[in-house]
C-alpha cells in the first residue's frame, strides 16, 4: 500500500527483513492472512519508542513536581521522595524503584485531586518547555525514528497500534498524535483511580490495579481490545509477558551508547528469552541507519 | 457522505432532526466544526441498543449457568442465587438486584478461573442457540434497528463509536460486530478482575472497580479513550452520568408497549434531568418507524 520504500531509517538486514516478511505474510492473501479487524500491534513506550535515559521522562516530570511542593510547603522534606529532591540526594532518586513504597506515595500524591483536564495541561507545559538533560532537545524530540516509521507502515496495512506503557497513560497521550501519529484512544498504561464528580473525571490517591507492567500488560491489552497482539514491540523484562502473547516479538536491543544509551539492566531475562524463542532482536547500534 | 437518505427507520419529527442536525455541525466546516479525532460517541447498550426487558439478556445467560452449576454440584442450591434457580424462584431472581452481595457472588463465581478465551465460547454458544423469550428470535435480532442506522451514519461522518455498558464487556464483545459493526476493541463495559499467566489471561473472582454504571461510565469512557463523548446515548437512571458529560445527550424512552415494552422504572431521574437539560428523548411509539 505504501509507493516509498517501506522503513528508510532502518538497515538492510535480518531485523528488518523479518519484520517485512511478517507484515507482508499477514497481510497479502495466503495461508497465514490475517484480516484487518485482527491485526493488533502493541508497543512498550519507555526504551522502546522513545529514550528512557538516564531517567524516565515521566520521572523528570515528577522530580520537578516534588520540587514545586516540596518549596511550597517545606514539611514534604521530611519524607521521601520529597525529601531526596529537597537535598539534591541523586542516588536515592537513582535507586527509586528500590523504595517503592515511598516511591509510590510520590507518585499519587503529586497530582491526586486535581481533573483529568488539568493534568494534561500540566504535562503539556512539561513537554513545551522542558528539555532533555543530555540531548539537549525537547521530549518530544526523543522519539526513536525507525520505531515511528515502523508504526507508519502497520498503519499503512491496517494495523490497529496501540502503546502499552508502564508508565503513566494519560502522560503518553498528551504527545502520542504528534510524536507517534496515534490517536488518545490508543494509549494503554498505568493511571491513578478516578472519580467522576460535577461533569469533570478526577484523580484520585490511588493506582489502578495491576499497573500495565509485566504480567499485567496482556491484562491492560485484553481490557483494552478483547485481542492478543498480532505484532508486539518492547525492550525490557517487562515486556516479556505480552511479548510472549504475540504471534511476532520484536526486542530493541540498547546497544548504541554512541549514539544512544548501551545497558541490559532490567533486560538480561528478556534478552535471553528472545533468543530461545527466535523473537526479533534489533540491535539500535546496527540495524538503526538514524536513531533520532 | 452518505448518498442514501440518513435514518431511514426514524420517523420525521424533532428527534431525528435534532440528531442530522448535530451531526451536520459539528462535521461541517463552521463555528461548531469538531475535528474527526475528536469525535467519540459512547451509547449505553441495555435499553439503548437492545431490549432489556423482560430480563437483561447477560441475565439469561448467567441464570443458565447456574442452572448448569447447581446441577453439577447440588451444595449450591444451599445459598442464592443457585437456590433461587433450582426451586425455580422468579421473584428473587426478578428482584435480584435488591440482593447485589448474592448476585454479585453469582455473578463472579459463575465464570471464574477460566480464560477470556473459554468465556467467549461460553458467551457464542449462547447466542448460537438461545432464544429472547418473549420476542421469539435469537438474540443477535434484538438490536433496535433505528439505533445501528445512527451508528453507521456516525460512522460514516468519522465518529469513534464505542459501547459503553454497565453489563459485561466481554460479553457484548462478542457480538458487537455483527448486532452493531462495532470492533471489539470499541466495547466499555464492567469486567471481572483479571489474571495473566503461561500465555492465557484468566477470569477471577473479582470485579473490576468501578462498574461501568451511573458515576462509573465517565471513568470507564475516560481511561479508555481519553475524552468526552461528543455524543452520548441511554436510557437508564445509571446513564445519566455519561450524558451528562455529552455535547449532545439521546435518551431512548420505552413508551412502545405494542412493538417493544413501555415502562419508565429506573428511567425516572433520567427522564426529569432530559427535560430539565434539554436532551433529545427519542420515544420509540413516534420517533421509531420501525423498532427491530
Amino acid at each position: 500500500m505504501t509507493t516509498t520504500t517501506p522503513l528508510p531509517s532502518w538497515r538492510d538486514g535480518a531485523a528488518k527483513s523479518a519484520v517485512l516478511e511478517f507484515v507482508r505474510s499477514v497481510t497479502e492473501r495466503g495461508d497465514s492472512f490475517v484480516p484487518p479487524e485482527q491485526r493488533i500491534a502493541t508497543f512498550d513506550n519507555d526504551g522502546t519508542l522513545w529514550c528512557e535515559k538516564p531517567m524516565y521522562p515521566q520521572a523528570h516530570f515528577l522530580i520537578r513536581r516534588w520540587g514545586t511542593q516540596v518549596k511550597a510547603d517545606p514539611t514534604l522534606a521530611e519524607r521521601q521522595p520529597w525529601k531526596a529532591v529537597a537535598e539534591g540526594d541523586r542516588s536515592w532518586l537513582a535507586s527509586a524503584l528500590d523504595h517503592l513504597p515511598e516511591l509510590l506515595k510520590g507518585v499519587t500524591e503529586a497530582y491526586d485531586g486535581i481533573t483529568t483536564d488539568d493534568f494534561e495541561a500540566a504535562v503539556r507545559a512539561f513537554f513545551d518547555t522542558v528539555q532533555h538533560p543530555t540531548l539537549g532537545v525537547p521530549y518530544t524530540h526523543i522519539a526513536f525514528r525507525p520505531m515511528c516509521e515502523l508504526i507508519e507502515l502497520l498503519h499503512a496495512h491496517e494495523f490497529d497500534v496501540y502503546i502499552c506503557s508502564a508508565g503513566g497513560r494519560d502522560f503518553v497521550r498528551v504527545i502520542a498524535h504528534e510524536m507517534y501519529g496515534l490517536r488518545r484512544t490508543h494509549v494503554i498504561g498505568s493511571g491513578p483511580t478516578l472519580e467522576y464528580r460535577d461533569g469533570a473525571v478526577y484523580r484520585t490517591r490511588g493506582i489502578e490495579q495491576p499497573i500495565a507492567d509485566g504480567a499485567g500488560k496482556p491484562v491492560h491489552i485484553w481490557t483494552r481490545t478483547g485481542q492478543r497482539p498480532l505484532l508486539a514491540g518492547g525492550n525490557a523484562d517487562g515486556d516479556g509477558a505480552m511479548l510472549e502473547t504475540a504471534r511476532f516479538a520484536l526486542l530493541i536491543h540498547h546497544d548504541d551508547a554512541a549514539r544512544e544509551f548501551a545497558y541490559d539492566t532490567g533486560a538480561e531475562t528478556v534478552l535471553t528469552r528472545a533468543g530461545e524463542r527466535g523473537w526479533t532482536i534489533v540491535s539500535m547500534k546496527d540495524d538503526f541507519e538514524t536513531v533520532f
